[in-house]
């Protein structure tokens, strides 16, 4: 919800980010509306189209179990108990299995909430920002607070490679620095920090059939080696 | 870092949101700048004065420990590994400790990232948002994932890499492939993979050493492998 936006790019590109991330109520109170906002929405002109219009606050809330507030302003102080607030992630953590209406209101570009709508708030979050300029354009809170609080999408697990593979490539390097008379003192080192470096980066199968191509081309290709061994 | 955008308006934007979380170094590669950027910095036109200007992606890129691409699209399919990315949480997981400089790049309103610039990433980043309009406003992506990265480890990182000894090492794995005769087709996605397996495991200085010096021993110790050259 948007309460007193005179931007009307700043109404388009919040519609934007709320299909972004999977939202479609928008409801404004009294907000600048026109070609700018709907440029600026580009593909959720659809989400402007329907979007509710209220001229007051309390008629633009009424239906709702939560009110949710933010400020770009937290006193930190308890004594301003009107502006003290939770993180994004408190919000999500305490809501995440509410199933009643939650509406997060946003205020003007100027002066954001009014005292008396900050009143009627339920809770008030605040984004965690720099001192040195702590406020924030309206459109990118919007899109801070509803990535923090979007619906899970689910994702396509990429291929993971089998434990079989992976020992394989595990054998692959082992036989690679024999092969190439790797100091036989450093060679379990070389071999945990190869794990290790592989575990840490979650291997996909292709990266790992890459790999274990190149040990063995490496192994394969060097067939003079096995006479030079002497040497070491 | 912003590459190719037309529209000022998002750089200026996107300087603001900087600004809100506490980040300075922008680097324009052929963006719009003007009038417009400066309005909608409002209070960061100190970051849009001091912004780094290239005119190609490579010098932008030059000091740079680890590149992180952003990407509006996640093939998910693990074959597009070009375009396979991880979440912002899981890139402020990896990377919470580093030290090094990591920069992110951020592409073109409308194609994004081409794929030569994909290429040199280390590794490629992917906000979750709705597969029904997937596509953010730049300077949006930009305030996720700057909220998601904001807050900085104080802790004290075990050694990285420098820039110079992982460019080192994707060299030497390059000079490797040349040498073994990797087919020449699959020398590049070979060495996009591997670049990202190093990104993703956000790799150290000791593991980076050990790889060089085990690509170039596999290397030198072949020293047979030039008079076979012609038969490849």
């Amino acid at each position: 919800m948007l309460v007193g936006l005179k931007n009307e790019g700043n109404v388009g590109a919040v519609a934007r980010v709320m299909k972004n991330f999977g939202f479609n109520d928008l409801r404004l109170v009294n907000c600048a509306l026109g070609e700018e906002a709907n440029k600026r929405a580009m593909h959720a002109g659809d989400i402007l189209a329907s979007a509710k219009i209220f001229s007051d606050f309390e008629s633009s809330i009424k239906d709702l179990d939560i009110v949710v507030g933010t400020s770009g302003v937290d006193s930190g102080a308890e004594k301003n108990y009107l502006r003290h607030a939770i993180s994004p992630e408190e919000l999500l953590k305490k809501y995440a299995r509410f199933r009643g209406k939650v509406g997060l209101v946003f205020g003007r570009e100027d002066f954001g909430l009014l005292n008396t709508e900050l009143e009627r708030c339920d809770l008030l979050v605040k984004i965690d920002t720099s001192p040195v300029y702590p406020i924030m354009n309206v459109s990118h809170a919007v899109a801070v607070l509803l990535y923090v609080l979007r619906r899970k999408s689910k994702k396509v697990a990429s291929r993971k490679p089998e434990a079989m593979e992976i020992s394989e490539l595990h054998l692959a390097f082992g036989e690679l620095l024999d092969l190439i008379g790797y100091p036989e003192h450093r060679k379990k080192n070389a071999k945990v920090m190869f794990r290790r470096l592989v575990g840490r980066a979650c291997i996909t199968r292709l990266e790992t059939t890459m790999l274990i191509g190149v040990f063995r081309r490496c192994a394969k290709s060097r067939g003079g080696f096995d006479e030079h061994k002497g040497e070491h």
